[in-house]
């Protein structure tokens, strides 16, 4: 019965994402919410703008939260990421807390009964942080996590190997933030395990992958083109009810914290966890990433 | 035998273009090209991250020239669109003449051969200025003109009338600026012209119409969906020689220089011009309009 | 919500509109419902075997009345187009009338409440006969009618004027079958009335509008790309309540009859219909059309 | 330089291919190509008649393969299915050679220079047949092969796991014919070897993935969708010179024959073919496979 996406927070990443549903026709209906005075507004007829050139119509709507009673996915890009070019990770975690703050208690005034998607930052403990503040089942919850680690990865090893992207396979995981790592032992180059290959070269895939985030940022202060995608993905699998399989940000019972590890998706948000098969090692990162994740919740926390 | 896009000048604009040609797989190579160091790196790594979900591929090359060659198009969204922020037309014009005098004698020695599109402002005296600065015929140079003037007026009349902009037709002409305005007498409001309908008001219609990008502009500093989505229309009628007609800025013969106005693109560019059957009136806002772009075209010839 | 769509009757045409949907994702559930044994089974493995090269999902299901209670759009396809090979078009409508016999009380029980999209002939006295037998508001139950007319009007005249078919715009206008004609007032090309162009020969349009139809037909015994592209074209207005304008078969309050006028879609079906603008022979040819889609209907009625 | 792709024999296959190619604008120009008198120009028409609903433009030519001298892409689905109704293998070699004998002069003649891409059956055989016939690098010359056994097996494995059939990967292998299989060392299911897993049956996922052509097929007499989404996916490789893994049909050195294996493909056709992982039950059951298609092959020789 037509499908309805809210993007709250309207910076360059949630508009990049609302551009990549209204140019797609991904929803009926669009609700884009912004605090900034005449930005959902401006963003909203800039949106409007490309309709003329499209074959699909999506209604746009700005800053009104009762429209997001009956959607089936709001995706948060709230917070302000200009504030972590110090390096201050802090700040960010203060600045993420305060949007939520500001978003949550208006979208479950709404009855909002979908599936939420967190893309902003520090993620893992934003998606747990949502999960506290909304009278939801913990499923609904989710955030991109490191499913975009993965297509940076992905995109690093099909560099390397001269190979597309669509035929490497393999999962980033843990925390979306400097403890995130491939696990390597999942990875698949045309079918086949990666660590088999003669010419793969762990360190420097590693340097590969996570440097590309960092190129990115510190030439554009933000990255958008890829979190816009994976945001858009993800969406339309929860709206298909598609069983797909992402890395994202999720609730992990095992350890007790939403992080990136593999999540099969559909309406309703988390439907199963497969069984990760790490390597010793890397499931001792894992419970690094983990224990991160938690003690940047701590911090959260202790904002008041 | 493939199909290669360059876009040259990788701002808001240009970068978001570049997301849309490949989020929709219109090119199998696109070059963006950009002169800011580590620039158009960044954004090529931030484009290729949406590859991992997407079904089509295309391979995105930064900087170089030499792959211009047998570009299709190219779209040049060169200069400095926040030197306007204080109101200052001329130091526009001054960055965009920089900017073409940078890129123009590179992508002349690359061979291209194909047709260049100017998204960057003032559109129509860069698509003059590029005339003379490549060797090329004057049907192979064309810019976005009042064809995004045209998707604003669509969209505003219909919110208006509470229809769908499918079913508004019609042009608006003359520069892409202050003097541009919209032939009321060609608009079509689900096949009936406009002038005809009861609830009609063009006052209050020129004004939505016109308020609407400095709406966006005044709160963003920029425009970006709706130029992103209006370019690739072009691009694509280039590319498959489609025939069709855009209020797009070309060389119009009757008053010696390149202004909006309805212009059939295909390969090689402008194909004929359909004759206009304006008012009046309209003639007169035309003529002002061809006048203005020339005393901006000497403004900008006497930078040197 | 979720959209999902129904097709009712899987030959030529209702797969491929199913196609269609499958392949652009149009929706989150297709179900497929096919009387003959086996049929809708094998069109679901043949559908579903192309989900391994698309981007997007879609749950395909066969032969189940149920999962239609909350569709946003059924497509009726119903009927043996075979039959009419021999000209014999009271044949048709016996076939047409049996298949909706079969599956009006089925769909009723299902509790649908969505619109219903006819594409089975002759459509106009389906659509009525449609409108009876469901307990649905008239505005729900509307027919692909003579939009498919009109894009072959387009397609000819495009051909002939060489334009783009997007710069062709009018409407081809009562019964879906013999009687139907363009209403060359309502015609332009680039934005002109058709009928002041010097090169215009309306009886040659005529001929080749008409025309191209029947060499299809005449070919393949059946047409299904244009049909299904404009079946998914109005579905898609009404899932996003677009209210956009198709020339498609809905109830004319003047005539008392279901016929292919100019008629705005949105969710729920028909929005509203924009008053035509006539010459006094496109009147009378439209006043014929309505009476022998009348005297088809008697012809159905009678057959108890 | 814009996208020319051919279609040889347009019967369900082909025309299914060619509505695919210009609904979702993977062409500028698309040529098809039949022998039976009226037929491509009435599909042509048929086809044509969707472009009113689409925001693509692809040309569409009939029956001239002086169009095809710089086609990207050539699709042959040639030859007759209708003969295998009553399981006779050796008439369909039959049809299908008489039907390369036909188009190869043709199309050597207009100086083709792209990839061939062959989906009529049996492929193999044709495949290696057209590799005689036209003067090209053997390379520039594959067939669908296993790629469509492989989206039948991933789409029953992911019936079977309750998985997205995204999640499934891993290559069918061999003749596309009665003596393919799955390798199933190569299936992974969210990234685990599907052999490891608990509810894995071997047996009856044969069944189903075999089962599910054979399906369709005694329902329909062919199967399209699947066939015309593959070779689609391909053409795209091609052209975007995706450097793509698919298990298609191409040259093994080590057997002497075309032959489903998994091919990485480009401009140009073949890129590589990385290197298989078999079992030695698998590679036995490769090797039947490659003595069955040589001894295919001895009987179209045979024919004279």
């Amino acid at each position: 019965m037509a499908r309805t996406i809210g993007v709250i927070g309207i910076g360059h990443v949630g508009v990049t994402t609302s551009f990549n549903i209204v140019t797609k026709g991904l929803a009926d209906t669009l609700v884009i919410i912004d605090n900034k005075p005449g930005w959902a507004e401006a963003e909203r007829l800039d949106l409007a703008d490309s309709l003329g050139g499209l074959s699909t119509y999506t209604e746009i709507v700005a800053n009104d939260y009762s429209r997001l009673r009956d959607a089936d996915v709001v995706i948060f890009s709230g917070g302000d990421i200009s504030v972590i070019q110090n390096g201050d990770r802090n700040s960010e975690i203060k600045s993420t807390k305060a949007a939520i703050d500001d978003a949550a208690p208006q979208l479950a005034a709404s009855g909002f009964h979908g599936v939420l998607i967190d893309i902003s930052n520090p993620c893992d403990v934003a998606v747990t942080y949502w999960q506290q503040q909304l009278n939801l089942n913990r499923n609904q919850i989710i955030g991109t996590g490191t499913a975009l680690d993965t297509y940076r990865m992905r995109r690093a090893v099909a560099a390397a190997m001269h190979v597309n992207v669509a035929d490497v396979r393999g999962f980033n995981l843990g925390e979306h933030g400097e403890s995130q790592f491939t696990a390597w032992s999942t990875v698949r180059v045309n079918n086949d395990p990666i660590t088999d290959l003669p010419d793969f070269n762990m360190k420097d895939l590693n340097e590969a992958a996570r440097l590309g985030g960092w190129q990115i940022f510190s030439a554009k202060h933000y990255t958008n083109f890829g979190i816009a995608t994976i945001a858009c993905e993800m969406a339309g699998a929860v709206m298909s009810d598609a069983h797909r399989i992402f890395p994202c940000s999720s609730y992990d019972d095992d350890y007790g914290v939403s992080i990136g590890h593999p999540t099969m998706i559909g309406r309703g948000g988390v439907i199963s966890h497969p069984a990760m098969r790490l390597t010793s090692d890397e499931v001792q990162k894992y419970a690094h990433s983990a224990t991160t994740i938690k003690e940047n919740l701590a911090k959260l926390q202790a904002l008041g």
